[in-house]
C-alpha cells in the first residue's frame, strides 16, 4: 500500500529530523529520494540517496527531477556564520526552489522555524500572519525561504508549507520546551497533514505537540488538518525537578525565540 | 419527557435534512409541525403535517400560528434558475419571518449554507463576521434571508442563528467533503444547539463536523454551545481509494463552496 | 473633448440623484443612456432616453445593449412594501445585471445605502467589511445586490462599485444630515471616482462629504480615489437653530439608520 | 514533596474560593500565608494565618514580608456600598500591591471579575484585549486593579495574572452557570496555572469551566496552560427542569454581566 | 446668542486648561458654573464659582444641581501621592458621577490622559480600543475614572467623552511635545466637539493637535467631529535649536508616557 | 546652518533616488559620504565620495567608520538575475548592517520597495503589518532587508525605517502611476521624516505622493511624521491621453506590483 506521491525528496535527510521522516513519510510515497552533504545510513529499500551539497545548483537540478514533492529540511541547523547560513540556507534554498520550478515539482513542504518569529513575546499569542521578527541570522534566513517559496506559489503555481518548527527533539530538554516541543512523532505528522492537505497554496504553520501552555495561535493553519497528539506534560514533573525556575524579566523567557535572543552576533570572535 | 419547545415548526420537511431533523429534534418539542411542498411520509404521533408551497404567503401565515420556534431548511436546496431561487428561497422566506412576526414566533434557525461565502479561500480561514462572498444563485438568495433575518432580530426581535451547512450528507462522498462534511447527527446536534442556547440574538455560524482539516474558524459562534462529534477521518481511506487528488490550482480545490464556483448561471441554456 | 466611455447607462435617471447625474457624468462619455419608470424631462444632445421599469427583462436586457458600464440608480428610493421592493430592487437589479452580463458591460456603479448597515452604532466606526445590519426592507433589498454584485464580480469578472450613500440632499436638512449629508456635487465626484479608477473588482464604499462629524471609517475603499469637497458644517448653525437637539438614548440618534431604525414594517397597516 | 514557592499568601483566604484554594495550592508551596478580616478555621500545618483588613497598609505591609507569590483574592466579593468597594477593594489593593513591590513579590494572582467587562454581549464573543465595560462598581474596582497591576508589571517588573472569574460555585445553581460556571477544581487549577506558568507579565484570562455555550474567547491566555476539566453540562438537566426559561430580550440574557446588570446603584436606598 | 446648553459645570477651573476653557466653552452656554479648590479669579458675568473639594459628596451633590453638562478637569494633575490621587481623582470623580446621576445630567467630558496609555510605545499606533497601561498612579486613576464613565453610560444611560490628553500646554516645552502637543485652542476645539457631538454615549479620543508626527490612531473618535487645528511644526526649529536630540534606546523615548515612564513610585521618599 | 547628524552616508548615491537624496539631504548634516559602484558627478563641497561594490564587506566595513546615519538605497534597482540580486542587494545589504553594527551607526534608512508586497491587490487595502508578498526576487531581496533590518533593531538597537517606495520618477509615466507615484521630492520628504522622527525602531512605511487613488493604509507608520505634498492628479489628463485604460481583469491591474506580477523568471532564457 502507497501513500499519494510516487517520490518525495528529503533534504538534510541525514540530519535528526530527517531521519524521523524517512521513517515517518514512508507510507506517503513508493520511492523517497535522500540528500545531504553526509552520507546517509542504512538505507532501505524504498530509499535512494544523493550526497550533495545544496548551494551546488546544478546537483540540486539533477536530484529534483522526477520528483512530485520536497520535504525541505536541508539548511543550517541553527545560528551559524553568516557565511554558512547565505551558502546552506539562502543559496541552497533557491536551488531546490529552481530545481522544483523547473522539473515541475507541486508541492513542497519547508522546515521553516520559531526563530523567524523568535522576538514576539509570549503574551502577545500571535498568530501566523504576524510580522516576522527574527531573533539570529538564521532566523533570517528562515524568513528569506518563507517569502521566496511566497513568490513561488503567487507567481509559478507551486504550493508550500512552511512549517515554523520549535523544539522537536527526542523528549522536552529543558523548561522552555514545556511549551516549545514538537515531538519526533508529532513532527511526522504535521508534514504529513502538509504533504495531505487538500489544498495548501502558501501557508505557514507552528509546528508544536499538545502542550498545555500555548504560545502562539495556530488557527489560520487549520486547512493543513494537523492534530497533535503528544505533549510535554507528562515531562514536566523530571524537567522542573532538574533545571531552575525561569527568570520572568529574562528576554530569553519573554520571547518566543529563548536563549536565541541572548546569542550575539555569529560573526564575532567567540560567538556562541 | 419532552423539551423546552411546546410546537416547533419545520419546513423544508420532507428534504434529506428536514427528514433527518424530524427524528432529531423530536426530545425537543411536544409536537414538531412539518411543511414541504410534497408529501411528507411516515408521520409520527408527535407530527402533523401541512403541504404547501412557501411562495404561498397566506398559507405560510397560517401554519406558522401557535408555533414556538421556526426549523426554515425550506427552499431550494441547490443551484437552480433565478425564478426558482426568487420564489421558493427569497419570497418563501420573507413569507416565513412574516408569519413569524406576525404570530410571536420567538427564535429561528435557518439552514444558511458555505455557497454564501464560497468565494472565500481556505487559506483565508474566515470566521463567521467576513463579507459574504457568494458562489451562485443559490448563495446569493441565502445571503438575503441572512440579511433578513438581521433585520427581524434588529428591529422586531427575532432570534436567529443561521447555520452556514457546508455538505451534510450520510457520508463523505468525495474529497472536498473530508474537511466540508456535516454528518446528519452533527446536523441535528448544531440544529438543536442552536434551539437550546441561552442567548442567539442574530448568530452566524459554520455547520461543519470535527473533520481533521478545518476550512473556516468558527469561534464567534461558541455561544450557541455546538459540539460536533463526528468526523470525515474515519472515511478518508476509501475516498481517497475511489476518487482522484484534487488539482491544488483549480478554484473547485481552492475556494470553500468547491464546484459551486465552477458552474455557470443557472439560467444559461445547459447550465448546471 | 469626452470621457473614457462610449455610452453609460443610467438607471433611476429621473429620480433626484440621477438628474444630478445626468449633469455631472456628461464628462465621461460620449453618449449618456437614460432609463426610468417615469418620463426624463429636457433631453440633452448627449443624452437618449427609455421608458421602461426595470422589472420587466426583455426591456432590460434590449436597453443594456450596446452600454460600456451601467451607473445604476433605480429601484425604491425607501422603505416601501415588500411587493415593491421585491419588484423594482431585487427583481430589477437582477435584470440589470443579467443585462450587464449578457451584453458584456465590464463596470456597474450601484447606488447602495446606508440602511444596509443602519444598525450599526455610531461609535462603533465600523468600515466597509462590518457584517451588514440592514434597518429595514429598503436596506434588505440593497444587502441583496451588493451579494449579487459581488457574485457577478467573482464569477463572471464584472465590477461594481456600491455606494452606501447616507444623505444626498441639495443641503442638509436636519441635524442627522450634519454627519451624514452627501452634498449632491460630492454624489457626482463619487461616482465618477468609481468609474476612472482603476480597478474596482467588488468594491464597498460609504457615500460621505467631507463633513466634519464622521460616522464610519471609509478607509478600505482608498483605492477608488474618491475625494469629497462639500462639508455639511456650514449648514450647521442654520439646521440647528431650527430643529431641536437629538435625543442621545433614542435609537435614531445612536444608529446610522436614523429614523429608518423607528419605522415599523411597511406591510402593516398605516406603516411609515 | 512541595512545589516550586516557599510560601504563598492567599488574601481572602476566608472566603469560599479562597477555603478552596488552601487546599488546591497546598502542593505548590511549603508553606500558605492565609489572610482575611474574619477568622480563618482548620489550620493545617502548612499554613499561617493573618487575621487584618486589607485597607489597613501597615498590616498589609507585614504579613507581605517574606512572601514568593501572592493570590489575591481579597475585597468586597459582590456589588457593595461605594465606600465599601473602596476600602475594601482599592485601597486595599494598593495596598497588596505595595506590600509586593517593597518586599520583593515577584507574582501575583488577581480574583478579577466578569463584572469588569459585565457590558459585553455574549454575541461579541469578546476576547481579553476588548476594552472594559463594568457592570457594577464591583466590576469597576475590579478594572481598577487590572490596571493597577499592569502599572505594577510595566514600572516595577511584577507579574500578575489577571483571572476574570466568572461563577465559582460547588455547581450551577441556575441557567446562567450553565454558560458561566467555573467549578471550585477547576478554579484551583487556573490559579495553578498562573503560578506555574513560565511567563506571565500582566495576563488576563478568563475563568471559566470547559462548559458547552462558551460566551468569551480565551485564546490570548494560552500561555497560562490553564486546561478547564469539569463542564456544567450534566448539571444542565436538573437546572432546566427547575428554572424558568430565559428572556431572550432581557439584558440579563444577554449581557456577559447577568443580573448585575439588573442592579441599580448600590448607594440607592434598597438597592440590590 | 448662547450655545445649546443652558448650564455647564467646568470642575478644576482654575487649573491651566480649565481657565482656558472659560473662555473656550462661553459660547456654549447661558452659565458656566466654575468649581476649584482655590478661588477662581476674574469671574465673568456669565460665570459662577464655587470652591470646594471634590472629595466634598455633599458639596459636590450640591454643584451639580441645574446642570446640564459637566466638564470634569478637576483632580490631580500629574503623578502624586497615593493618598491624593486616591481623594482628588478616584473618591472626587465618584462624587461628580453621582452628582450627574442623582441630578439628571445628560453628558460629560472627561479630561483623562495619555498617562492612562502611556506604556504602549509609539510604533504599535493604538487606537482608543487598545488594552489600557497606564504609567503611573496618576495614570492608573484616570484608567479607573475611564471605567466608572463606562459604567454610567451603560448602566444609567449618562454620557461621556473621555479625552485621553497628551500635553495641553502655551506651546511646545521639549521635543516630546513636537508630537503630544494638544494647543489650547485646539483643547477648547476638542472640548466643544464633544459638548456638541450628536452622539457622544462613551467615546474615548486621543487629544493631540495636528502635529506631523502621529503617535495614535484616533479614528474610532471620528463621531465627535474634532479637527484640530494647530501644529507642533511652526515651533520644532525652536524647540530641536535649545533642546537635545532624543534617545531612541531610552523607554521615554519610544513610549508614548515620555518621562512619566521614568517616574518612580510617588510615595517613595523623594520620588518625582 | 546644518542639521541633526554630522555625517549621513547615502549608498547607491549615483542613482536617480541617490541623486535625488544628495540635495535633498544636504540641510540633514554637516557633510554627506556618498558611495555607488560608478562614479559619483559634481560632488559639493558637502560631500565626499567612496566608489566601491557593497558585496566588498572590507571596503563597507570602513566607509561605515564615522557615521551617524545610513540612507541605504543601494542594490539591484528592479528585477534582475539571482547572482545579481544576491550579490547586491543580499550580500551587500548584510554588509552595510554588519558596517553599522560594528561602527554604532544608530539609523538607518532602507529603500525597501512596493515589490516586497506586491502580490497583494489593491483592493485589499493593507497596512504595514500585512504578510510580504513578493512579486520578483527582487521583492523578495527586499524581505530580506526588511527581516535583517528588524533583526537588527530587536537585538542590537539599531533603529531602521523601511521605505516600501512604489514609483518615484519625475512624473508620473503610465496610469498605474496615477496611485504609485512617489515624487522626487515627497522622496526626499520621507527619508528626511525617517532620519529626523523622534522614535524609529523598526518601522515600515509605504512611499506615497498624496495621490488621489490610494492603493494602501500607511496609518501605522504615523510616528514617521511624512507628509506628502505632491499628487499625480495634475498628470492625470496627460497620462490617460497618451495610455491605454488598464484591463481590470489583468493581474498588473489588480496587483500593487503592476507588471512585476507578469514578468517570468529572471534567469529563464530572454527573461525580462
Amino acid at each position: 500500500m502507497t501513500g499519494p506521491y510516487d517520490t518525495i525528496l528529503i533534504t538534510g535527510a541525514a540530519g535528526r529530523l530527517g531521519t524521523e521522516l524517512r521513517q515517518g513519510l514512508a507510507p506517503l510515497a513508493n520511492r523517497l529520494r535522500l540528500t545531504d552533504r553526509v552520507e546517509i545510513a542504512d538505507l532501505r529499500p524504498n530509499e535512494e540517496a544523493a550526497i550533495l551539497d545544496l548551494v551546488d545548483a546544478e546537483a540540486v537540478m539533477e536530484v529534483t527531477k522526477g520528483i512530485d514533492a520536497i520535504v525541505h529540511f536541508g539548511g543550517a541547523p541553527l545560528e551559524k556564520p553568516w557565511a554558512e547560513i547565505l551558502d546552506s540556507t539562502i543559496r541552497g534554498s533557491y536551488n531546490v526552489y529552481e530545481g522544483a520550478r523547473k522539473n515541475g515539482v507541486g508541492r513542497m513542504v519547508y522546515a521553516s522555524s520559531v526563530h523567524a518569529i523568535g522576538y514576539h513575546p509570549l503574551d502577545a499569542q500571535i498568530d501566523t500572519e504576524a510580522p516576522v521578527r527574527p531573533d539570529s541570522l538564521y532566523g533570517v534566513s528562515k524568513c528569506f525561504v518563507e517569502a521566496l517559496s511566497r513568490l513561488y506559489w503567487d507567481k509559478f503555481g507551486i504550493e508550500t508549507a512552511c512549517l515554523r518548527i520549535f523544539s522537536s527533539f527526542p523528549e522536552p530538554a529543558d523548561r522552555r520546551m514545556l511549551w516549545s516541543w514538537l515531538s519526533h512523532d508529532d513532527c511526522c505528522r504535521l508534514v504529513t497533514a502538509a504533504l495531505t492537505a487538500p489544498f495548501v497554496g502558501h501557508t505557514i504553520s507552528f509546528g508544536l505537540s499538545d502542550n498545555r501552555v500555548k504560545p502562539v495561535d495556530n488557527t489560520k493553519a487549520g486547512h493543513l488538518g494537523y492534530v497533535p497528539q503528544d505533549s510535554a506534560d507528562p515531562y514536566r514533573a523530571g524537567v522542573e525537578a532538574r533545571t531552575d525556575p525561569p527568570d520572568p524579566d529574562a528576554p530569553a523567557t519573554r520571547f518566543l525565540g529563548g536563549w536565541f535572543v541572548d546569542l550575539g552576533h555569529p560573526d564575532d570572535a567567540g560567538a556562541e
